[in-house]
């Protein structure tokens, strides 16, 4: 079957062909700014970035471009991949519009500065020095979301703008069951205690070039595809795609407590598989990538919670650990298996356990709400994160570097990109339970064949033809299900 | 001082901006196509470059740039880096003009399809597999140079493109008294018999990891600036800016031989320091980088052969080999020295001496003019190669992979630029002379800091404000200069 055969849908896609390669181009530049870029070249790949960015707008704001989506989209008898091309070039140009070039621009200079600001005032544990910057790049959110619209709140501007379709109403049903769940579980866990000890395995320090040809192995083991694929250093671990046939992800090395390293590396493997199972006829297209952030994440925790943080995987991955690491022989694979889900409520998001990160997710869901209508003030911030999250995690952040101050996305411009990671858990949560008992064999034999069939029919070859709650109904009969995931994490941590 | 303050030439320089973004885009995707991109992905990215060329293509072409350049060259009272854009982009312009996209299209599907046929030809050493490849490349080229125009030779215009300026006729004359000279030089050496004897070193082992510790080193001795700049590895080692704050050389490893990594290292190096050091005023304008191949190639003869092939580098050098490769601890600096500059006439370009190198080029040359003209057939090729290698060199190809096969330029789709390669040595040696007696010592005690001083002012500041012969005409009181190679060549290799 030829996937495109309407001749204005392939007229789209042939002059859709230049904006898709400034988006790999532009993909490129990001990839290499984390990875190998001197920084002397900080200065000069922003101006490159920020004017690509621009072309683009204009390129696909171009009336010859939109009318012909336009005259598209009125069409009968488009296949489903066809309406979804139209789909995301209707809501790209839309957004597009909408945005004046002054506000992108006035974002993109105020992100550059304040992740400056940010990283010094991180460093020196000062939220003073982040503050105006903060009050600017909020004040700028909410210019950005009267600009795009909204019905019912502001922040369902900023919420679409990262989950396609994605609604405040949606976020606080989800997110008010999944608070109230997810901290009676935390209790029961607390109180059994056999998921909080400790393992000695948490400051064991490991050899870099030891634990790197662990990860290669590991990938291996995933048949991760070389030909088409890499894996680098950097120092937040991140997948970029640059198309079918080149999808790059890095992790990172802190030099002790070996799990971060490797369910980085299976993390973001869940994510490159994603970009390499799309569709090779939809390459180059609007819909040749993954469909959102939240199906992305979905994909990323499946494979590292859902598969990675299970006993069968400590069993598949120990002759691995033992010849490369040593240390990991006087341990059992029970033993690896509750390092690998220890239960340890603390401060900081990115170190959380499977459990409590979600409540980090509430956290910032509900501050960054707050914010975008003006309940809550920047200065406020440091002291009501500090109270909440003693009030969600039991914990107190000691300074604002541990608190406030602890996540990068504020200082790229981003406000609504948090709840994207706890809809990837819950999406993770579903694919489990839609591929059933299963699992448990497969990746205890390394045998994920299957596995990788599963995603790709489910989710991975479809790309971005679906929007995501579309995705999910056709293919596992509801929306983002917070239930899964509370079922999934009840029964995976009634006991350790 | 402001380098830039006539208003149409800053209205033009911020409309450039979008230009300069496409080419450093289109700059990376070229690095990372040799160094890091896996295999998959060539085919996209062969799309992403050709459609990037061709919106630059459209983009500089807009009326309403192009008006805005005529205006401002109709202008009095510019400055010289005013002139100097208008003068590059002027001639940008007109050769954008006067290609048809068609032509640019066919040659670019042209070369990828011969370059795949050239890789299998090479490997085979059948020149018949390339042969029609070969002939719809050279068709292709005298449809360009009949699309570019010329006043005495079609091979004028592809002279041009890949050297502003250069002419058959500069060339002609050129060629025929160095080719004369060289000989001579080559007979004399050939029966004097010092600089021809053979180094045990040509064929010792080495270990990678050593060398690429030394090619480091010796970068640190030259003051390559790291957080500017990075080393790599690929097959054909290459140099690409990306900016004045990124620019990037690549190596390569053989195993043998270690003076030809070391020296690929300094030669590229030389590549490097000119990009690094143009004015940070021109950056991201048009005459932000080098001028021409051939003035490029006169900066990294210059290191690789002026300063590196010399008793002063062995002997600067000496305490690094002998610490990190060991094996050169039994040699003498004059061993070392004599290993350097071996004269050995050969059947290969790449692995050719500093002497009889400019004779391969010459062979090519008077090739490329007789195939342009259709004074030469293709399939007369590998006979007529093999009949002047004689004649020039004295050595007979064994097969087509060490004779009519071996460089990648013709598969690449491009004919007159191996001439840039013989430019680039005159340009050395009239660099070596302007800059006198002193350069032994600073190079024997590593005082590179007035070699590279001398470069900024001489040529490197400057990046493409004067044309190539005009910048040598200001600052060295002539054009390209035979005599000044011939005379370096004659007294270097006087004995050995």
């Amino acid at each position: 079957m030829e996937v495109f055969r309407d001749p204005d849908i392939l007229e789209i896609l042939g002059r859709y062909r230049r904006l898709w390669a400034i988006s790999h181009a532009s993909a490129l530049m990001g990839w290499d700014t984390e990875t190998y870029m001197p920084p002397g070249g900080a200065e000069e790949r922003g101006v490159a970035q920020a004017e690509l960015a621009t072309l683009y707008q204009e390129l696909i704001l171009r009336e010859d471009f939109t009318s012909l989506v336009e005259r598209a989209a009125g069409k009968e008898g488009l296949n489903d991949y066809e309406r979804g091309v139209i789909r995301v070039l209707n809501r790209e140009i839309s957004i597009m519009r909408k945005l004046p070039p002054r506000l992108v621009y006035e974002l993109s200079r105020a992100a550059q500065e304040a992740f400056q600001a940010w990283r010094d005032a991180r460093a020196k544990s000062d939220f003073g020095l982040f503050r105006p910057h903060l009050e600017k790049i909020v004040k700028l959110n909410r210019e950005k979301a009267d600009a795009l619209g909204y019905e019912d709140h502001p922040y369902d501007a900023l919420l679409d703008l990262h989950e396609e379709g994605l609604r405040v109403k949606d976020v606080d049903g989800l997110f008010g069951y999944l608070g109230r769940e997810l901290r009676s579980i935390l209790e029961r866990v607390r109180s059994d205690g056999s998921c909080t000890r400790e393992s000695p395995l948490d400051s064991t320090k490991y050899d870099q070039s030891a634990m790197e040809r662990v990860n290669r192995r590991i990938l291996d083991m995933l048949n991760y595809p070389w030909d088409r694929a890499r894996l680098d250093v950097s120092p937040h671990p991140f997948t970029q795609g640059m198309g079918v046939g080149d999808v790059r992800i890095t992790t990172r090395y802190e030099g002790f407590d070996f799990k971060r390293s490797m369910f980085s590396t299976v993390h973001e493997f869940g994510h490159a598989l994603y970009e390499l199972q799309v569709d090779r006829d939809l390459r180059m297209t609007p819909i040749g990538g993954g469909v959102s952030l939240g199906i992305h994440e979905g994909q990323s925790r499946f494979w590292e919670n859902v598969v990675g943080r299970t006993r069968a995987f400590a069993e598949l991955v120990k002759p691995t650990l033992d010849n490369e690491l040593g240390f990991t022989r006087i341990y059992s694979p029970d033993e690896l298996y509750r390092y690998f889900v220890e239960v340890r409520p603390g401060t900081i998001r990115t170190e959380a356990d499977e459990l409590t990160y979600n409540l980090h997710i509430v956290l910032r869901y509900e501050i960054e709400k707050e914010l975008i209508t003006g309940g809550l003030s920047v200065d406020e911030l440091p002291e009501i994160w500090n109270a909440r999250s003693e009030e969600l995690l039991g914990v107190r952040p000691r300074n604002d570097a541990d608190g406030v101050l602890q996540d990068v996305h504020w200082s790229h411009g981003s406000l609504g990109y948090f709840p994207t990671y706890t809809l990837g858990n819950t999406v993770a949560a579903m694919m489990a339970s839609a591929y059933g008992g299963r699992l448990d064999e497969h990746v205890r034999f390394g045998n994920f064949e299957p596995v990788r069939g599963f995603l790709r029919e489910k989710v991975h070859r479809w790309g971005a033809t679906y929007a995501p709650k579309e995705l999910l109904r056709r293919h596992f009969g509801r929306e983002y299900d917070a239930e899964a995931l509370v079922s999934y994490l009840s029964s995976k941590y009634s006991a350790c």
